[in-house]
């Protein structure tokens, strides 16, 4: 199918090709395109072919392809398919493939809003437990809506970007009073990013049927959490500074038309919700509300610790971006939204330290032997996350990198 | 002073020199400064002078001005004012003062992160008796910290913008599951926004006594609100679509340079806040962590309801600053915080329809005899502000002006 000799299960086939910005030796940022162990230089690849679309391809971030909008993007993944198929274009494009380990990723877009939802049952439930154990677990209104809450742009950084510990108040339940000092609570939240392209205009909600014209693709997210600063801050006003020190996102902006395989019925929502938020029978019948069937590890130090498995999601991404514009919020090119923290039953799907330790109460052992319950200094967190692609082919949408800097 | 013919009280006088994003008759979007009822086109301006500084001022918004830093902005002020005092600069000014009249304003800052802070003590005590009846009023952190949260920078609208009544969940006590539909308990929040510029990196806090070297200046801002949606989604992750539909802010930026004379001590910290929030005395007998005399009117149709003053906040900007970046996120150029509503004591200033109607339960009776508690469909409000300028002049905010549209 493809002139490229890869192997039927690679997870950067051709039946991916998820979308980054990349430089090599300090040359300027430029929109690449991931095959197998390569990068292809889409500018440089589509400028040959004589098309006129270098400009977006040379830009910095993603951001002007995806002010684009989905018919751009659905032809642009039909040209690279027909460039990487068609033994006709194989020079052209053989010489503007640049090995991967030659290439340094950068944050593939310039991010606009970032919104964090909650729509993991099973996480929401263990959080609440733990948080405040003398109410009911889930808040009333947490099976109507898909929870969420702005987080902030401009600490969204890109995988493999170190992460300082940060300082801030905590008020131990031994003390009268707060204290300051280096998180002691150290978390992640292990997550999907969803991209978003095709702007609209104030006052304009985006209905679930119409979600997929805005939905561009997806990142694996990490939503570093000093959960210490967020017990303390965060009653009424929702998480501030236990979320706003860093966010981690993968490097590779996977389409959503490359998971069109990995789509699955959501769990079940009972109660039925309101109308904005129902999804409807699509004409290959599935949902306007599917689910995605993305199949996470959480790596701590080299010893894999969790798998969450993101059909377990109670509320779909689509549903997630029909709630947030119901009210006529604008989407822009570049906002971002995480799924939240992906927890299923199961103990070993948990996406969260808080819930694997049972906020400190449990150890998590390593290969090592080491046990922990929240990050040290020197740890390192490796998340990856892959889906299953047509014809038994794999999607896969890389990793997401961070270790952990001791306190400044 | 000024070879300008302004009276003393000129609320746009010599002392002022606020920036703003103006453009006539459909020209290109530049910087303006205001000089009494006109606007001082300064990219022409320079140019004529020979300055080089002449993109800056010829940008779409003041975000390339704001990552000049501190100095630049001193020097800008003072080039400014030796223009307009100068008699020698009188012919080449005049050929670029525009009167306001023939200008459009626009959004004066790319908005990169917005958060609203809640740091009136009044106004965080009468919601919480309203929305928490059966606990303490203050949560036990909020006097410890500048509670805050990261609102939808994509939905900051310059004043002027006509504001679509949301859409959205609700649940009526009455009702044992939430309902859909138009909000009916729209609602203003009369803060001050503060805008940021001398962008951080990452992992580097900004101390208190640092923070005017990234508090550029001040706008009037209504965070609108829908108090059912917000009432029924904030719990457990704080405000989202009863907030993210529409903030307004008014068109002109008064520098903190601008409000030296304004400065004035804080009501009082009890308890003494931890170090990194802690005030200390600056060289000219202020403190690093003042407050501002800034009174503002908030006019309901034409009916002035409330006149909230600043000088009454428990937080300063500066802490509010020091606090955001604590954990080390970065402020990038054009981030923007609202102080959260501005509410005193008395009745007669406070800062939202919520404490005025103490909820709906208490009716306002405007100028032409009709009575409102929330905001109804073609309503208007202004909000406006002024804060005391050096040798007895005015230091006039503008105005921030919205008019409600019914719900689509």
């Amino acid at each position: 199918m493809t002139w490229l000799d890869l192997p039927a299960d690679h997870p950067f086939g051709i039946h991916n090709l998820p979308y980054g910005v990349f430089s090599t030796h300090g040359t300027q940022r430029r929109v690449g395109v991931r095959v197998g162990d390569h990068v292809l230089d889409v500018a440089a690849c589509a400028e040959q072919a004589g098309m006129e679309s270098g400009a977006v391809w040379r830009a910095g971030s993603l951001n002007p392809f995806l002010a684009q909008g989905r018919a751009a993007w659905t032809a642009a993944r039909e040209w690279l398919t027909e460039q990487l198929t068609n033994e006709a274009h194989r020079e052209c494009v053989e010489a503007h493939l640049v090995p991967v380990a030659e290439v340094t990723m950068h944050l593939p877009i310039e991010v606009a809003d970032y919104v964090d939802f909650y729509a993991s049952e099973h996480h929401a439930t263990n959080v609440g437990r733990m948080f405040r154990p003398d109410s009911e677990p889930l808040t009333p209104n947490w099976k109507h809506l898909p929870i969420g809450y702005h987080g902030r742009s401009g600490t969204v950084v890109v995988s493999g970007t170190d992460i300082v510990r940060p300082c801030g108040q905590r008020k131990p339940p031994t003390e009268p009073v707060p204290v300051f000092g280096p998180s002691a609570r150290l978390d992640i939240e292990a997550e999907l990013g969803f991209v978003i392209g095709g702007a609209t205009t104030l006052g304009a909600p985006v209905a679930l049927a119409d979600a997929g014209e805005h939905l561009f693709g997806v990142v694996i997210l990490n939503d570093w959490s000093a959960r210490d600063l967020q017990a303390w801050e965060y009653v009424p006003l929702g998480p501030f500074l236990g979320k706003s020190f860093a966010t981690s996102i993968s490097p590779w902006v996977v389409t959503m038309d490359a998971l069109g395989a990995a789509r699955v019925p959501l769990p079940g929502q009972d109660p039925e919700p309101l109308p904005y938020l129902r999804g409807e029978p699509t004409a290959d019948g599935a949902s306007t509300a599917s689910g995605l069937d993305i199949s996470l590890e959480v790596e701590w130090n080299g010893t894999v610790v969790a798998r969450p498995q993101f059909r377990d999601m109670y509320w779909s991404p689509a549903q997630m971006l029909a709630h947030m514009t119901v009210n006529g919020a604008t989407l822009r090119d570049g906002d971002l939204f995480g799924s939240g923290t992906i927890s299923g039953a199961e103990k070993d799907t948990r996406g969260s330290f808080l819930e694997l330790s049972w906020s400190g109460a449990e150890r998590v052992t390593l290969a090592d032997g080491s046990q922990r319950t929240f990050l040290e200094d020197g740890d390192t967190v490796v998340l990856t996350a892959v889906a299953p692609g047509p014809d038994g082919s794999v999607i896969g949408l890389g990793e997401c990198v961070g270790r952990v800097l001791p306190a400044r």
